[in-house]
């Protein structure tokens, strides 16, 4: 639902018709002309850049995609440059910068002014993934002896610079943050209460050395505007908005769930990202797995005479492999996810690893009493399974019982051990897991097999 | 980083203790006294709920997580239920009442005001996952032909009621939505202004009957604290505000990847679900895959003859149908995440094929090149592949490029298709494809092998 304006969806800008168009283009809004310029070739981006008015373009640009305001910075002129750096909230223009090849940086940082070039050096010496790098330092602070009426004439006066106005933080002398506020408790306040009359000194913020997953998790819980950001010492840096911390919780699910594929996260759009990439980002974990699925060659050589002895043990190979791998699947995409929403913790180890246990063994029973069924009943109305049907079932179904419960617990566990090692939990995929089981679950399949059909069929 | 207050994180409350620790549980502030209730036994949370005065238990519930506040509502008696029910915001007690069977919702239905009742009759009517069942009607309402002074006054009288005020709405006399305002534009205005006179009559809005996903999707885009909501002739019903939104956004997330590793979307936390209902969540899925999986035992009964002669056939069977599995795995969770962010639509199907085909050709020439250089070296020092390892390893390069071309296709076009048919493409889960990987792969595999290897091993 938005106001109407002019389809430029399929029509294609030129040099020759730019002209025309300028007046429409230059009426819409700056996110209606991000809309308009992204997905475009960067000839026609640029062409309809240069026409727009100066201030126009420089709010647009704010809108662009990441990777549009990258292809930008590199195709536009020198000059252009600086009202559109400049203009950017310095936490956008962290988010830009970083995605630059670092001598292209440090040609860019010349554009700033003085004042901006200081707050984005500064920036970008924090951590990457860091809180700091999402930060702000546009923000209003004011101090407990005001009046409701001198926080109210601040806020006009420094509001038009500052990232939100939702929140108004509260700091001592030294700069410590003491309190945090909404706006509307100076909106509905009366002009002349003190400041300190409504202070309860009770405040949430983030520490700015922190990982960025931990700011999503504290935005949600505590559902603000923007949070504010200190150091150690608890002194105001800065803050951070919701929009961003969206963004980040955003890229980080779509990181996890690239990664429980089996894929290195991509950080770009699927349909943006170019073939070698997308295959770099594929081809290492298939071969990894791959390289290890090679294991299960080995194990099935040593097996060899048994399955010749008794081929019928080659037909339940997969059935009895892929259960263990999709219930360890089940268990590593449920104890990754639970992770990143801090809904369970390393120390929690112990119960999981129980309930797993007592998973593993019900979906265990479970499927081995259907493959019991199976091959019992195929077995007494045909000789396909030989002259031992009754042991094959009952090596089908103890099988499935040990495979199932030891893909359960790896599945559970990998996350766990990875991210104890200081590994992201996620690498643990669903094809990792399943390749892992593959191979041990074949020497589970193989040796329950030789400890039931020895003098029988083996 | 908070101010401090006294740990009662390991500190059991009885009856004969909560005396002493009444006033320093009602000296936290709401959000703090719902973590210490948090993660108790019931009858301890209701102790401290009944221990805390009232206004600070009004407030202390609406930061309690929906479980809790699920299990107080059965648990305290009902005349403690009017003032919670009351004091949430419509939206916050759709999203409680949404989890409440029917009978209940009635039963508190009748301790709500009025026109309380009027507003969560009316919110719970619109669809599930909808638009409707987010949004509050708290919201701050203005006319064009006001002055900022006016528009402060009004805030001021109205703000303690309204959701947010860092939006402002303008409607006409009908009541249809005709431009949208940050607090700050008039705050930072003279009061004096005519609200027409910065009017750009441009806004985003919501339509009531979307679905909730599309609103994920906007206010990643716009980045705005508050949408409005309006129906199809524009009349503007409420709002939907951030928080909301990120808890959507997390919930959705999280439901696509307990998806992905075939589990359905447990709706609890892990730690919090009971077994019974885990298991339940679990076994359907795995039971399903494990008929699925059954086939392969079905395919390979008809391929016996040829694993009897050649039981060298068998041993590569893991390694070849997980390869298909796990190329597949890949391409889906792409594919899936694509869809959640609006990145790819159904329209490109066609594109996505075309780069999937590429890509299965490339990944599958890649595998096939390791896996015939394992075996032709392999054979060529020892006699395990038997007399004719050049051709084992033909076989192994043709299958590996046919399986993981065929898994990268059915893996990339499922939830293409899933969706096309009004599914979740979230249904076509890593352990989905993989088994339809493996049965498919066992046809090729053994095709391959008998064309290559006819005259000679078969």
């Amino acid at each position: 639902m938005r106001k109407h304006y002019p389809n430029f969806d399929n029509l294609h800008i030129t040099s020759a018709n730019i002209a025309e168009h300028t007046a429409q283009l230059n009426a819409l809004s700056a996110i209606d002309l991000a809309d308009v310029i992204t997905g475009r070739p960067i000839d026609e981006q640029i062409l309809i850049f240069n026409a727009i008015a100066e201030d126009n373009a420089v709010r647009t640009f704010a809108y662009l995609p990441l990777k549009v305001q990258k292809e930008m910075m590199t195709a536009l002129p020198c000059p252009r440059l600086s009202p559109l750096l400049n203009a950017l909230s310095p936490d956008d223009r962290t988010a830009l910068l970083e995605e630059l090849p670092k001598n292209i940086v440090n040609q860019l940082l010349k554009y700033l002014t003085p004042e901006e070039r200081a707050i984005s050096i500064r920036l970008l010496g924090y951590p990457k993934n860091s809180i700091g790098r999402l930060m702000t330092p546009d923000y209003i602070a004011i101090h407990l002896d005001w009046t409701v009426k001198q926080v109210l004439d601040y806020v006009r006066l420094k509001g038009k610079d500052s990232e939100t106005i939702s929140m108004i933080y509260a700091v001592d002398d030294q700069g410590l943050l003491v309190d945090d506020f909404r706006i509307r408790q100076f909106l509905l306040a009366s002009l002349e209460t003190k400041v300190s009359d409504f202070a309860d000194r009770q405040f949430v913020a983030l520490n700015v050395q922190e990982d960025q997953k931990k700011a999503v998790i504290i935005f949600r819980k505590y559902g603000r505007v923007a949070l504010p950001v200190v150091d150690d010492q608890g002194l105001l840096l800065g803050i951070v908005t919701f929009d961003d911390i969206m963004h980040t919780a955003m890229e980080e699910d779509t990181e996890d769930m690239q990664k429980s594929g089996g894929v290195l996260a991509l950080k770009e759009p699927y349909m943006d990202i170019s073939f070698l990439n997308l295959m770099r980002k594929r081809v290492g974990w298939l071969v990894v797995l791959f390289l290890g699925e090679m294991l299960t060659a080995s194990a099935m050589g040593y097996f060899q005479d048994e399955i010749a002895k008794a081929v019928v043990l080659a037909l339940f190979i997969p059935l009895i492999v892929s259960s263990g791998g999709n219930a360890g699947s089940q268990a590593t995409s449920l104890i990754i996810r639970a992770l990143a929403l801090g809904e369970v913790k390393l120390k929690d180890w112990w119960r999981i690893m129980r309930r797993e246990i007592y998973s593993g063994l019900f979906l265990g029973v479970v499927l081995g009493t259907v493959g019991f069924f199976r091959v019992a009943i195929w077995g007494l109305f045909s000789n396909i399974y030989g002259t031992h049907p009754m042991l094959i079932a009952c090596t089908i179904f103890l099988s499935l019982i040990g495979v199932v419960l030891w893909g359960t617990l790896s599945g559970s566990m990998l996350p766990l051990i990875l991210k104890r090692l200081g590994f992201d939990p996620a690498v643990s995929s669903a094809p990792f897991v399943a390749t892992l089981v593959d191979v041990t679950g074949l020497v589970i399949y193989f040796s329950i097999a030789l400890f039931v059909l020895q003098g029988t069929l083996l």
